[in-house]
């Protein structure tokens, strides 16, 4: 609270931590300060008077392992900016690109494309956790120069992903957006490495892994003190194979009940079959997303792998998908659910 | 063919049945003959030039399991007429109504304020496939009388389900369509009498069945000789509790791309939660669905389950939903995807 | 109860299916007499003083769905006889045989092989549940004779699975015991024909189904009258391609647990690889079972599906397997798990 | 190739990593040189003569995914050394120990008696990986010197997990093998660093993921250079609540089939039942597993989360299972399968 002196925090702190096997740890959100405190509950003491006007977000507050993203902390955001963009307003938010930064001429020409049909952000990686290690793996940090000169150019935010903590740092230093892939969604040490970080966080949802799991992941980065994280649905891994995956639209209907984050869908990932990504971009909208991420590119022939151009949409017919969107939008907006 | 003598057919029927473990016959469908073989291909004689015109439906032009459904046996029909309405016509159809059929009069009430709103088909149950068998099985035949006052005083015509092969017939001589739960999707015996009937079949897809294994439930159906197969979407079972299932919307383009039967969805118990139905029915024809199952009821709270009341959608929002339905209709139509 | 008279129990049986939508039958079970009550709780009325001696099985007893299978009901036995075999008697059961019957004289002399390799019963199927209509689905009832001749030279019990609830009764005349298969195991029509039948019943799990569904799926069974009932664990369907299924070795422990019914395993169709059958039925003795179902035949190559040699047991070597899984089974029985 | 220059070996890196987006590193495993080359395969040079005593692995050699860890590199160890003990020499191989390490003293008991009791190392966490950042994460680096003491007081080998690559160097100082848990088994960043050490790793296969990704994370580890890997085979995620998981003892098969690593199970976590642990561990035998990975305390109602003891085995009771695993084994080892 801002009537607690800093004294008294850290001395509760101080106090936390000399308990055996108990992590604590004071962080400043939407103007008040909490005290997180991460270790069992029979080792966590009492407060006395003096702490009273402290959060303290702990386990007894969390039994279901995430509380501040949710909506009863009241510091979670409804709205992430990013770059001059805001996810969350109402509006539809769309990032579209390449999914990995390989020709740096093509990725220009499609970027500026992207910008005229009216995508409010750039999405292309350096670090990609490709399954095999024999496959181009990004360029990595050597291309960051290239992404900080196409971002410039284009006049267009960039979200990338990234898969090592020790990259953290270094790529928010250029990119406005960070994004952690569905394989990362329980690294924790990336999460906590993107906690300290004055960037917003993108966090897909894992394949296989539950919305309340999506939410505690969500709650490590948010614990560390960075509210601004914009969640991704994207698919579920079922045994049915008419799309790649199972598109998890129910899960934005689920984290909207529990919590004020924006929620954006991931229509290629998820569908991986170029018809199905404009119905699941409207079918997004019609559960109430904020926003789609879109993979989008002019050459995809010209890509390591063309056999993606499968999932690219064309980026001379986002502008026609988005008024799409925004017409379903309307009808969900309208509709009394 | 049109050509093709009856006593021609008849002696092929009899030839391939004089092999060892082989079933077969003649179907007449959309005007032509097709002479269904189920057999082991090596069993399968090499056919003479007599039969030229007779088109063969077997193991070898049918390697999939499913054919006269398909797209290229041009048999199938993509609109199917259920009593007055017609699935597949360009139009947001819909069927709505109590899961089971309980109290006659306020299943009568209820389906009377449907009518007004708009739907153009009733479905309730007589015989329900609940997992206990201490737990309400529906009237069964005894309420055959119930469903033909209720389908006559309200001039809608009536969905509902079977599930024994001995009940068949006589639902037939009442209802408008025979509805396959996804328990029943690969009940042989159910499919083959199925076949049988001047009624349409209502196909739902099995929670955990894949799509090509509906298609080939379908062909059980279909080679029989009944072509008024309307298939019906719903959720597929995963380890994600957002919804009840994950609604197979994909599964809705799957079955465009490889036939041209209409397909319909059932939001209510694909998500089994209120709130859901809604944007899962627009999502629904955001897929290209040509209509929707709909749960719904006056008075939930009278079932003999009222947590069935989750999913029930209240009769008196009805048309506005498929008005909301028939807009997104209209963007799906308008994008080229 | 054996004090009970007829008169009294016919009143209570009357009584109860006066209610509106309640059914109800009396059954005899290992001595006692049972009253079963289908239908909402809220519409069977309280019982008075003179039917304290009937045991009433009704939802309130029975919340999850089975109660008479269970432990508790003191009614289900622990050993199941198959002609002269018993399934159940702490020694290691096995049926083999053919997926189907084809070749008559192939399948006498592998029949001869298995009961000098010690097998219990054989197994051969005369009605497939095949995914395409254009396959081979059995030779069906008039494969009868064959099965009976078969039975009759070779001298051991047949068991046979059972699709259409028309065909129970004839089929029930010749084979020993009846088999209802994984996509069969919901088909209440089905299940409730062989609650009537004087003959035992091996119950799949389903593919897909929870152990209680398939305990439900028993109590069906059980509940019109039919004791002998041996559970049949086989696998569930997963995303993991190491094997056909995953085998449910899991669910013997669970059913141990409810229930004292006789448990089997089938390492053929849950492993669907030659090389895993005899691991898989070793650890189904580690986790208790009390025998199991082999394909087994002499000619594979001349089967109509020569793939279906892949999950076939040589029948030479049935007893070397055997003999295995009596020491496995005495490991399990040694360790105080 | 042992003739080959280091000079040769240097200028074909060179030549590689002079191509656009392509990785390249040598790496020496067996005695023999490999180049891995990284990247898309239309960017990689054919190669001169001067360079074919070197075996390049890359994506033609490996379209699969992996090469180094299969039959046919003929580079993969079937025996690890872990401390004084051997996994993969024929015999029943045992890690046992607490989840995390909480109280010394507690730990210290247990781990005498285990040693005692045949174990062959110890097992136990400093970083933990749990959903909620409100739960005890592990004593961190914090516990090194305490893991360190029991190691030497004890005279076992210590199994622990790494989750974050900056943790592994100091990890690796320490402990005798590495540990990397399901959740991070496709980490890239920290599977890259293990590759780096000279201490064997532990690798476990994501709940829900397939053997070949499974495989390809072992070939990130070993085509860095570290050719001391265990796969630790668990279960696999399904709608099946028997266990915690379905225990995926085909993987242990399939590979075998693929590459001669050691494969061990872990049945504490794969079942999370008591009652199941034993059983789990005798099928791994039934399997052909190499060895087990048991979670065994002394005192199980003083951990922080005391519901774990319900996976936890007694201590005292470890030799009496190893036997009976031994027997299993035999048993396995005697059929021909």
């Amino acid at each position: 609270m801002p009537g607690t002196p800093g004294s008294v925090i850290e001395r509760l702190v101080g106090r936390l931590r000399a308990c055996p096997d108990v992590a604590a740890w004071a962080v400043g959100l939407a103007g008040r300060t909490f005290v997180v405190v991460s270790g069992d509950e029979s080792r966590v003491p009492a407060l006395d008077a003096a702490t009273a006007e402290v959060v303290l977000a702990e386990h007894s507050t969390t039994d279901r392992g995430y509380w501040l993203v949710g909506r009863e902390s009241r510091v979670a955001p409804d709205q992430v900016r990013i770059g001059r963009g805001v996810v969350g307003d109402g509006d539809v938010w769309c990032a579209a690109g390449p999914c990995a930064l390989e020709s740096v001429p093509d990725t220009l020409e499609t970027a500026h494309v992207l910008r005229a049909q009216g995508a409010r952000a750039l999405r292309m990686g350096l670090f990609k956790p490709r399954s095999s290690p024999y496959h181009f793996q990004g360029k990595g940090r050597g291309g960051l120069a290239d992404l900080a000169a196409i971002r410039a150019e284009v006049g267009l935010p960039v979200v990338t992903e990234v898969l090592d903590p020790r990259d953290v740092q270094v790529v928010a230093e250029v990119a406005d957006c960070l994004q952690v892939d569905t394989r990362n969604m329980s690294n924790r040490a990336l999460l906590a490495e993107l906690g300290t970080i004055d960037r917003p966080v993108l966090l897909m949802r894992g394949l296989r892994s539950s919305v309340s799991d999506w939410l505690r992941a969500a709650e490590f980065v948010f614990s560390r003190g960075n509210r601004a994280i914009v969640l991704c649905a994207r698919g579920v891994a079922t045994f049915d194979d008419s799309l790649a995956f199972q598109p998890d639209f129910g899960a934005i209907l689920a984290v909207r009940q529990r919590c004020d984050l924006p929620v954006v869908f991931d229509p290629s990932h998820s569908t991986g079959r170029r018809h199905a990504i404009a119905p699941a971009a409207l079918a997004a909208f019609a559960f109430g997303a904020d926003g789609i991420l879109l993979e989008s590119f002019l050459r995809p022939e010209r890509l390591y792998r063309p056999g993606d151009g499968d999932q690219m949409y064309p980026p001379g017919r986002v502008a026609e998908l988005l008024e799409a969107c925004r017409q379903v939008r309307a009808v969900f907006d309208r509709v009394d659910v």
